[in-house]
């Protein structure tokens, strides 16, 4: 099990995040690239910080949004998309190479990661232009019921798949994320987060916010590095998973 | 003697340029790369166009400014510039290989560009980038009567450079391109354009606007994409160079 | 009857439309406010174009998307749209203010005012942004049969609408445009053109694509200025509606 | 004396500032207007906020580099400086208009500021841009000891000037700021700080980083809003300007 964490999400006089304080913790750091966060001096600055810590560096490619932090839906054609997605994989990777280092994965930002999850056809279009871009890359999906569907369309292309969780949220029924507008949508305490973590880890299933049990088979678990509690949830994460050692007791 | 070309300078919406129409007769595209002009798209589109030509990719990285389509100079440290270049580089260069073909060479834009043969800090800044990022790609940079001069700092950092030289624009005594301020800098008549061509490829000199005679070592020469003469120029140089007729008669 | 074109949509080096052969043929201009087209500068320079010819100015707000050229839809809250709304306005206010010349009126443009045709609960937005901002001038929408309901809508916020009509463009059963993508939706031939003109201003009505008539009462009819008919459509409206001859002798 | 100082330098998910908290003990905002910094949305919050504490609000407009936050220079012509200008100055009027709060002064933002209390030309185009486009706002200028000059030019456009002086920032012996790359040219101790508006405010003077005395006549304070002492600096004046206290007892 990896820790993934979203980085390099400043964007020029603008600071986010805890970089330098989380990365030791992470397994995987998932880099903007300069559309709807960061520019090249950040994303310079951030793969240096990870080569630093021996973190496998992803893009976290977005939409060209800066204003809406790549949060808002854009009505892109399927060639547009291709174009948008290359384009920002290809400028970190190479970034990547001039310090020596790999990129390793992508894993899609915000609402076109939203729309991934949700929209079969904009989900092939990513999957295309993997395949013809970086087919060695793994590509990063939500860890959802139904994931032998997304793998089975992964497949065709040849894309490996990787699935993540979410400790400090929600899940709702349906497996998917209960929306951030639902009261308790979001979780902020240590101990709750170190359950679903624990729970995520051990046994492949988390509780629900209407307390079913349900399967939720993950390889990497998701940090939001904005948030008040990524540090300490990246701790928490590290000392679960890197030192096998109990939470919070 | 190659012939390279501005290509894919058309932004979303708006076009520039005569790509299409230019395209079959040139051996080098030099592909802005978004920041100055061009996007994914059309970058995507005009790798697309060039890989039906076989004409050879070279990435055209400038300043970050839509609006001034790069010809306004910026203050930018020399981080600032080594990751903007290297982000650019390497978004063509992924593009490029979605689509099977490689990327070749790189050679600035405008002020970029400009400036590069100016100010030594800027010309070894980017060399350095390029050592880092892509070191096995030659740099285009102006055929200038101390070009051993330039030839001894790229060899510092391991680069090949690649002489262009122009031949619808007039040179002063310095071996430099008179402005275009300057009455007489530019050339519309095509047989004065194919005189300089002509001198340029058999005797490797031009008269300067003032008479003399400077010798220009060239290893390619440079047409102004979003002139008026784009075509007949094209038309023109591909028949001199790779059709070795005589000219204009 | 009025004629409106969309003008200064070029963007710095690129340009787009025939602002200055247009010009002189229409009545009001709307002049794009920067953020899907335009800049400052573009700006400047065709409200001294419309000035000089006496041209009404009107500003033409889109969505902040230069490379979808404002035609892309994005999801924006209601407090995103109105500030990006009145900012453009305002910047096209204080231009106009700077040549002594008013601005007289507010067209959205593209996705923008498609939607603001589709989406009451935007329009309304729209509304109570001009309410606050500027609510002596009048808004123009699309002339449709039901236009009694948007005019009382706008009643509420005490703003005049202006309803506009196209004059190359075939209409569908419901007096809506028949989208692009249906052959024979967009009219390139003069006669045909000038016939539904002369139908808009005589009768207050077009005969729909599968050849129904239906009314549109419109106060102006627009011009697409970066059409290849635009200069002769130009032409035409101005002699059927400036000089009150035939048309199509 | 008032206290000035920069607000609204957020921009999309990205905060800047301590905003809410600075803004009840100023008397002038300066809210950034889109280019370098702000976009729509802050800009129409920050002058809810600044409406609410009854606080003045300016113009703080700067070159259109969001990434270098208007800190570099940019090579502009006239024309565009003009229409860039002009474009942030109106779209923040009607921002403040739609609120129903006058917009009453205009102050350059970083690189510009700089550059125009350098460069004479550059100063006189802002100022022909203000006497064409808003000439009863008055312009916010650095108190220099050759202010009569600046005060001559600025009378030739009927542009009425504000100067300001900095409470936070070494003095070198020719009355302009030590650069920051200078040790001991900012300060962080609030006694130091206090002293220096104290002598501000009371003797027209301050002491050099040399320890000669100077004259500075300022109508200003400015309050660096985005450091770490913007807070108990932005206090500090409120007593000493607005309550007439003595200060650091």
């Amino acid at each position: 099990m990896k820790i993934n964490c979203d980085m390099g999400e400043s964007f020029g006089n603008w600071k986010i995040g805890h970089d330098s304080e989380v990365m030791p913790y992470i397994d995987m750091a998932n880099i903007a690239c300069g559309m709807h966060a960061s520019d090249p001096t950040v994303m310079l600055n951030t793969v240096r910080l990870a080569k630093q810590h021996g973190v496998t560096i992803g893009a976290h490619p977005g939409y060209a949004d800066l204003q809406g932090f790549g949060r808002r839906n854009m009505a892109l054609s399927s060639d547009e998309l291709t174009a948008l997605f290359i384009y920002q994989i290809g400028a970190l990777k190479l970034i990547c190479a001039s310090e020596g280092v790999p990129l390793s994965y992508v894993k899609p930002h915000g609402a076109l990661y939203n729309t991934m999850m949700k929209d079969d056809e904009l989900f092939e279009t990513l999957l295309k232009a993997m395949k013809s871009a970086a087919p060695e890359l793994p590509l990063v999906v939500m860890a959802v019921p139904n994931h032998q569907q997304y793998q089975a369309t992964a497949e065709k292309y040849g894309i490996t798949l990787w699935f993540e969780a979410f400790v400090d949220r929600a899940y709702g029924e349906d497996g998917r994320l209960v929306p951030r507008s639902v009261p308790g949508s979001a979780y902020a305490d240590l101990d709750t987060i170190g359950a679903q973590a624990q729970s995520l880890i051990e046994h492949q299933q988390v509780t629900t916010l209407s307390g079913t049990v349900i399967p939720v088979r993950a390889d990497t678990l998701c940090i939001h590095g904005d948030g008040p509690q990524a540090l300490p949830t990246a701790k928490l994460l590290d000392s679960l998973i890197h030192q096998g050692q109990a939470v919070c007791k």
